[in-house]
């Protein structure tokens, strides 16, 4: 049970307080060259010790002069200085006493006798760089808690500063907890987990400032963990354990806590991140992180960047906000603040967010993501096409570049993905099946989308189903794919047709609703007058081909339709059923844009055919073969 | 003279062409532990080596069960599991072969012979996460070229992924060029320039991902230039020299390049940031950057920065734009391409620009910037108010909170900018005068400004001329300071009224026209009866206090018109004149914002007083009182 479970704003702001209050975010100064200040926060105000330029400087190659030896020159009268009047000056030199004008050496004329002709009246000062044009000594260069980059560094040593008081930086020690996790490239057996959240906690503190050091793996033991507590607490800041935070029967390091400091929250109203503990002892932060990924990376964000941030004075204006239309509808826990992570793209002038997989475990959002939603506690549903506000993870302007791409899955679309790279484009695949996709472009909430659709009267494919679904469309052909059953190498259980799939000692996988695989599946059941019921596993879906041949290869299943590419890379055995039709259906608008045309590029580049031909099962003949439908087109 | 002034869209162009076609960008490929890939640049598409999770794992505590054994269990006929039916699971633990499910262990009833009892039936699957959940083994995890991020590194990691292709770092060697080119901590004598470009280039490069070397400074010298370039070109992927890229009679650059190599341009229009070379030797690129640090940073983002994103496969998009409204008159070279640095502020519902200084030497506005207008070849004109597209330096959350505060130039206010730090407030102070300050409130240019305004009827500051200007305003107290005469420590020349100004052996100092100090001096005079002509510098003219006083600590002037601290600082003599009011003018509409609250807080707050006591010339006991004027207020 979770003892002191909190609101997250709530409990950030009590903690921050306290942390305050403690005296942990006094400032800790230490004094640095200059030159070995990059990123580094000033701790104080800096003063320039030297104007910038420090002294009277020619801004051209000319000569100097004194300004009032040109009063009345002109092209008809031009006035002559003798060899003491003027001197040579390059761009950057100093100009001597006595002189405080430049002219450009192609504006004077020069006499046999080492006189000069000028033919326009200077000001005082003209084409000089005088002393602090730039910086004045004296002037304020930063104020308190500036973080300094490149360019402030090289103003300073300008400015003669050679050596700033930055503010400390915060030390770290993460501590990896648990029995089952084990480093990653260890041999893992069911059961045991690979640590890679220091790696992930590691970078996250440092590109926020702090110095980190990871400790190794601690076991769910509560001597071992306390004796981690000592060792570390007085080297570090911030200690932060991942893993034990739960309210487990093994989860020790909220009782070590509780036992050691004081406990601020035992347990977060968030989700992912729900498991964490926020505790003080010896006047430092003390934090349990959740073990899972998502979880975790959730609190690095929401709570320990917070503390870091307060720590360098920062203030925490990193984030930008785009308003996007939900193109799902989302459930979220009332009782909590919930993380959606997802994709946002610009389709038809405006924004819209696909919600990425959720869950505490998984680890592919985060690094898929661009941005994120936040659904505040108390908030139970977001409707599709509901507007709201995402955190954006990149810039406006990569969002605004990205393609996206829905529908059903292929391996192809992948390689696809890949090549494109080459032509800098993104394109961005979610995975929400055949109808998903139609459905996405008729709603023009992405660009594109990849579609098999099987129309059982014509026996034809994705006419038929978009002359019925879309006023008009543009379709553009992409690839034929052998569609089949997956059965183990040496097919040990002898499948030859799709009536063994109903055989008692036959354990299928099947692909989920609206996929296109699974509509061709129930097509041939209902024309071979097989019973779904009669089939051992017909209930169990996964999302994608690759999924369907991972079980048959495990021993999990011994059959699943996919296409006959998964089964080569897999080593599996294949029974071929038919070909079937993967295209590209298109937002009409995006038809026009500069993106489609590469990759339609792409699509029929010689590069790709080549790659294509590679794959089993895979027809590109006709591959970027454009059908255009509709009256309005 | 510039041999191959070239246009910088086209150039660049055909220079990253002919380095392509050199095969300076074929890949260079090398594989390195995922542990240390962070932020490196994967070469080829990665695919998974294992699923995550890598098997069937528990999602909760609980007990793992066959799902079939549940069918038809309800709160009133329960079905009871015996121990053979049941087993024990905690979050994580692998699903034994057999069971297929986990019920909550709060949703069990333990019964005394060890079995227990289940109340609703669970469908397969249920609380397990299953294998491939997350990851599918197979699964394009990230196509080549893409950057790693921390959770990219933890993600690989997890799907067994322990080394990864990358592209090889770029090798760039950095050598800082010039006779007059030293050591910024030495003695810095008239005519020398200390070396802090390469400090700049080396960050830059580093941050795009470069691996670089700066080697020592080398003098202007054709040959030791040559020695420099054979010894370095070898070892590097690119070659920049810094400064020497000039037309001038000593900028060897250009010469050594078109000797080795082929040049591709000398020259830009491109303002700053003419004088650059752009050569490829040995099929590398080999770039004579300018030695003034803002055409340096120009040329570096312009030209270096897409070669290094070529070489990473990178898109080019990392920037943001606003829309903005220049808020002053921008003149521009019509032959070149002009790049404008300023602040960007959000005031009144839009953005604003501010232009800061600009001048190829000029350092600071790289530092103060915070966004940068490109005024394109062809055009001669910004005007005041018209629309221009902003690139933005800093995140759009940090621009809209930046406070902006125009007008008069005031130390005491930069310890104000420093003290609201303490706040997390950004107040962003660009000096224009109290004419400007006043006039940019009136255009709601910006959010306050600093003004001291005599009004020679009343011989009263401020409110006459705000009355006279504006239908309404609010007016903040902030500061009576002290107005006087700067002279030279002991008063050498005998300063005494300003009658002395007038004196032939007197070298005077004026500030700029719209400044309120002007203001004041030019009043006094025509009361006086002084003939400003008779004043020796009048026409000289400095735009703040410190740059007064410190042309006459130099001995530039004898005397100048500056407030009481300033002498102090400087240790200079002073002869008082006057009391003035300094006072903020603010935003009828910043009135009610939060940030106006925290400024006011904080002028009256005792930190301020007490720091401002320690300021000589200064009077505070007034600050923080308001005046609001105003039919409409």
């Amino acid at each position: 049970m979770y003892l002191k479970k909190m609101d997250l704003d709530q409990v950030l702001k009590r903690y921050l307080e306290r942390l305050r209050d403690v005296g942990f975010f006094e400032r800790k100064v230490e004094r640095v060259k200059t030159r070995d200040a990059l990123g580094r926060t000033l701790a104080s105000a800096v003063f320039a010790h030297r104007s910038v330029p420090h002294y009277n400087a020619a801004a051209v190659d000319g000569i100097a002069v004194r300004s009032v030896d040109t009063i009345g020159a002109s092209k008809h009268a031009p006035k002559k200085l003798t060899k003491d009047r003027y001197e040579f000056v390059n761009t950057g030199q100093p100009i001597r006493e006595g002189f405080d004008a430049v002219i450009m050496i192609e504006d004077v004329h020069f006499l046999q006798d080492s006189s000069v002709q000028v033919f326009e009246p200077v000001p005082q000062f003209h084409n000089v760089r005088l002393i602090g044009e730039d910086v004045v000594e004296y002037d304020m260069l930063f104020p308190r808690y500036h973080r300094l980059a490149p360019q402030d560094l090289a103003l300073l040593l300008a400015a003669g500063v050679f050596e700033v008081d930055v503010l400390k930086k915060m030390k770290c020690v993460v501590v990896p907890t648990g029995d089952e996790i084990v480093d990653p490239t260890a041999e893992l057996k069911e059961g045991l987990i690979p640590e890679t959240n220091s790696l992930l906690v590691k970078a996250f503190l440092e590109k926020l400032g702090a110095e980190v050091a990871v400790f190794q793996i601690v076991k769910d033991d509560v001597r071992m963990l306390e004796e981690a507590l000592h060792a570390f607490l007085p080297k570090s800041d911030m200690l932060l354990f991942i893993g034990g935070s739960s309210a487990g029967e093994k989860d020790f390091v909220y009782r070590l806590l509780e036992k050691t400091g004081e406990v601020f929250a035992h347990g977060l109203n968030l989700r992912p991140g729900k498991p964490t503990v926020l505790s003080i002892v010896e006047k430092k932060p003390v934090i349990g992180l959740p073990g899972f990924p998502s979880s975790c990376f959730t609190v690095l964000e929401r709570i320990v960047r917070p503390i870091i941030d307060e720590w360098y004075g920062r203030r925490d204006c990193e984030a930008d906000f785009v308003e996007a239309e939900s193109v799902r509808r989302v459930h979220s826990f009332v009782g909590e603040d919930e993380i959606v992570r997802g994709v946002v793209a610009k389709v038809k002038e405006r924004y819209v967010f696909v919600p990425l997989k959720r869950g505490s475990a998984v680890m592919s959002s985060l690094s898929r993501m661009n941005g994120t939603l936040v659904v505040p506690k108390g908030e139970e549903v977001i409707e599709e096409g509901q507007k709201v506000w995402i955190k954006l993870e990149s810039s406006k302007c990569c969002i605004d570049d990205t393609v996206l791409f829905v529908g059903s899955n292929d391996p192809l679309v992948d390689r696809l993905v890949d090549l494109l790279c080459e032509r800098k484009l993104n394109l961005t695949v979610v995975s929400v099946g055949s109808l998903g996709g139609v459905r996405a472009i008729a709603r023009a909430q992405a660009h594109l989308g990849g579609i098999h659709l099987f129309d059982p009267e014509t026996e034809t494919y994705n006419l038929p189903y978009l002359r019925k679904m879309l006023n008009n469309f543009v379709l553009v052909k992409f690839a034929k794919r052998l569609q089949g059953i997956v059965v183990q190498k040496g097919n040990p259980k002898s499948i030859k047709t799709l009536y063994d799939l109903a055989r008692s000692d036959v354990k299928f996988i099947n692909r989920q609703k609206a996929s296109g695989t699974r509509i061709l599946l129930d097509y041939y059941l209902e024309k071979l007058g097989i019973e779904p019921s009669k089939i051992n596993g017909y209930e169990n879906e996964e999302s994608t081909h690759i999924g369907v041949a991972l079980k048959v290869k495990k021993g999990l299943a011994d059959a699943g339709l996919a296409v006959a590419y998964v089964a080569k890379l897999m080593d599996l055995d294949f029974v071929p059923i038919c070909w079937e039709d993967y295209d590209l259906l298109i937002l009409p608008e995006f038809f026009e844009d500069e993106r489609f045309k590469i990759i339609l590029d792409v699509t029929t580049s010689n590069e790709f055919r080549n790659l294509a031909s590679a794959y089993a099962g895979y027809d590109i003949s006709e591959a970027g073969k454009i059908i255009l439908e509709g009256r309005e087109l």
